[in-house]
């Protein structure tokens, strides 16, 4: 059923330009397969969470926990050593390899995506700092407190609404978090007491006295800074913010600051859940057939429940093969280790050029033996992460998801050096850990992803963001985000939308089309049945 | 439709009992009718909240405010003055009137259940310090610190898993709250600042330095002490933790003290939860059928949303004129407002005793001119609260219900003087307010409830009670219960099944018959078209 699926949808390119054009046919596939991939599992609420090994009132309702898809498993045969497995991630100096379909534009959405909700609390890795949805906190951030640091609150015409902003080279960007000294916060971003609202910049200490030098920016995520390429896609949402504010503000002559404020927020959310699914979903997507963020689909759904982020989730995200060792920028090969927690590469470039430069640079290939040697010790604490939480094997989760469990490890990847590696590892397949697991399979055709990867994420996916409270059936009107909200909703589509509407002026010919996830010279290959 | 379906349910009782034996259609009729009465209204999540006059991420998120089933109207005509109001509340001081199919043990009941989770927050009546779930928190707190403190906490075998309790003329009842001065909060009830733990008792400042006296428990709730009735409930359900968590202890060895508590918790939230629907609902319900709790009801419906309490909900269940004057109890008639903080009732008679007095008391009727004189301010509050939240008409209630709406007095009630009193005070129906609205319709047959009343606290009962976590599709089982937790939910049905059970030794005669929401006499009456 599974492979029918996919060779149906993979192929035969023209017969799906026919049936998208048919809005009957169109809303009927899109509903189809976005149904179809979120019942390959259950149903939310998850019994079982990394509260207790048991399920309790606390596990139900403490959503300071992840949710888990498995119970960990009663018995749990010993483990190889964790030094041999990070050895398989390990790229070799020279060379990796690089993903046929995906641009670098992907893996850093991906990676501002994700930072906004799958977040492992540092202090107690079985918990999540995370609000469980995707509500912009990388841009707002996480507490009522945080978002109101970062406003302008300003009730004066022609500012209400708007968030905290600076120019710089003409261009918009967030404030700057530090003074010049580069090491303490600014004023407006401490409370009466003197401590800091913001959270601390993830990995702040490696650039200590450096904040103001490297430009770090003051937002509502502890990781939007972490490159210049993620603050990009920040400093975008928070122009698109502003200039959805402004709007608003024009044509709603009686709202004050509060309410213009509530209402862009509202729109850019609904905006950036649609870029999520139009955008980014269906370049993950090795279907023929482009989804469409129709929030209707999920409505009457029976897996409408209310969003827990799961450890599973958070550990199949960590997509450090992605990133390539050095990235194109400005015309200098930059080794990417150099740009974490610099925002100076943006500033001087700017916002549309650095999405050029991202759009024209390949991203790696997400699997085995392609971890950059910078990224080392973060998959070090994934895989003990994998362990401490007791997460079952990766066959378990094959199954659980409905794909046939593998026997050998040809099952799991054509390539010799990965199945003689993993062999030696672990012996067998159904000792392979969940972690492991997800990058030794191929990556499949016409997707960035390998199987169980890409079946989870499309679950996890469609199953959390068309359950978004302003996609819900009642919410999603004029009334919430204005008839004038409703079609900035409908008329984006792409991150380019975006780039285009807050970047006017520029000489950079081409530009929708520069600015995109999908390379440039990728083909659709033919998936046999 | 609705016409029908009240018409077909309420009469030819003998076919029901037929169709009850049959689990096909038994199970269809009760999915049919829970799922009419769910989808009355729309679904959650309610687009607006008491957070604000329009839609926001705040709104759609925060639980520390009311959701609303209607937003707040634009504009509001003037409303009659408040004590002109509160006059057609007042019962007078000479009789009131008695309600045919209740006892005093269903207003008990619904005191102890909505007190849980209809929680105005005191200090801002905008807001509530509900967990928006039926959790059982009167029992075990709001709270996880509070849970914490009204725990045994011992890991002695024989006592794992048990709520603290006392001993009192042979029975068990919850530890006393204050030291013998009477106000002084006993130090296991306080965290190491001295701060008080649990919530402060509600009216505690009318019975100041007599907490000791009056014998007030250290529980969840700060309204389960109100009176001596609200009182048994909670320590039946006390006594009933404590019975499966010894059980659970004996039946699984190697489970500590924690996991015999959690899992004595999910057996009895999931019980409460059957003697809430199978019941309390039932004896509410005017159909012949009779309903049963049955979880899988839920696992699709389109209504299976996350529980948020509105205000309307909060406001129409203040049913104070359920209350009697005086209750008979241990062979004396007691004013009601003397058992007020005073659970020296209940210790004397015993919880058995308690639950028969309550049993063969009469309540009164849910209808204007019926609230008794010591719940006059409280009355005046409920007023307030619903203006000040600027609660849109009675009219607009029945309409969002889908019930006509009432274009003259005669179609809200048959009683010449309850309807020359609304015309005085408010002119039209279109005026009326909700809270006024919901108490003037007259009793409808075979149950105790008023049209809108009805409507609405059967669409939030079930549309609250059956989301619960615990029941949900892949909680509901052996693994979160236990086999033999399993068989305790199958096994009960009403609150004398748990009195059976923790009352072992008694000379009582008819016992299970004797405790009891419908009255003994009632007698179900024809339903013409």
């Amino acid at each position: 059923m599974r492979r029918l699926r996919t060779f149906l949808l993979s192929n035969f390119e023209p017969i799906w330009a026919v049936v998208q054009k048919v809005p009957f046919l169109s809303r009927s596939i899109n509903r189809f397969i976005i149904d179809t991939a979120v019942t390959a599992s259950r149903n939310r609420p998850h019994p079982f969470s990394t509260r207790s090994s048991y399920t309790s009132w606390a596990s139900l309702t403490d959503r300071r926990y992840f949710g888990r898809h498995l119970a960990a498993p009663k018995r749990r045969d010993a483990l190889p050593d964790k030094a041999e497995v990070v050895k398989l991630f390990e790229r070799p100096a020279e060379g990796g390899r690089v993903c046929p379909k995906s641009t670098l534009l992907f893996p850093v959405f991906a990676q501002y995506l994700t930072d906004g909700f799958l977040r492992t609390d540092m202090e107690a890795r079985e918990r999540t700092t995370s609000n469980h949805e995707i509500d912009l906190s990388p841009l707002y951030g996480r507490t009522a407190e945080q978002t109101d640091v970062l406003r302008q609150r300003d009730e004066t015409p022609g500012r209400k609404g708007r968030l905290k902003s600076q120019e710089l080279n003409g261009e918009e960007y967030p404030p700057y978090l530090y003074e010049e000294d580069g090491s303490t916060i600014r004023d407006c971003f401490r409370d009466s007491d003197g401590n800091a609202i913001l959270d601390p910049l993830l990995g702040g200490d490696k650039i200590k006295g450096k904040g103001f030098e490297r430009q770090i920016f003051a937002v509502g995520g502890d990781r939007a800074n972490a490159t210049p390429m993620v603050s990009m896609l920040n400093t975008l949402l928070l122009r698109e913010h502003n200039r959805l504010a402004g709007q608003l503000e024009k044509r709603n002559r009686g709202w004050d600051d509060e309410q213009v404020f509530q209402t862009a927020r509202n729109i850019l959310i609904a905006i950036y859940i649609k870029i999520v699914i139009e955008e980014y979903i269906n370049h993950i997507s090795s279907t023929c057939f482009k989804l469409t963020a129709d929030p209707k689909v999920a409505w009457r759904a029976s897996w409408n429940r209310p969003n827990w982020m799961t450890v599973e989730f958070a550990l199949l995200y960590r997509w450090h093969p992605l990133v390539p060792d050095r990235v194109a920028w400005a015309g200098e090969s930059v080794p990417s280790e150099e740009m974490v927690l610099d925002n100076r590469y943006l500033t001087a470039a700017g916002l549309e050029a650095g999405f050029r430069y991202v759009s024209a640079e390949e991203a790696m290939a997400l699997t085995l033996f392609n971890t950059p040697g910078f990224l080392r010790e973060v998959e070090c604490r994934a895989i003990g992460q994998g362990r401490d939480l007791q997460v079952d094997t990766y066959n378990s989760y094959r199954d659980a998801m409905s794909i046939p469990t593998v026997t050998s490890f040809d099952q799991m990847t054509g390539d010799p050096e990965k199945r003689e590696a993993l062999k030696r590892v672990y012996g067998t397949p159904d000792a392979v850990e969940f972690y492991t697991g997800l990058f030794a399979e191929d990556v499949n055709p016409n997707t960035p992803m390998p199987t169980l990867i890409g079946a989870m994420v499309a679950l996890d996916a469609f199953s959390q963001a068309l359950t978004n409270p302003l996609l819900s059936e009642h919410v999603f009107n004029e009334t919430t985000f204005t008839a004038w909200g409703m079609e900035q909703i409908e008329t984006t589509h792409r991150l380019s939308d975006l780039v285009l509407r807050n970047v006017p002026t520029s000489d950079f010919p081409d530009r929708a089309e520069a600015i995109r996830m999908t390379r440039k010279d990728w083909r659709r290959s033919w998936v046999p049945f």
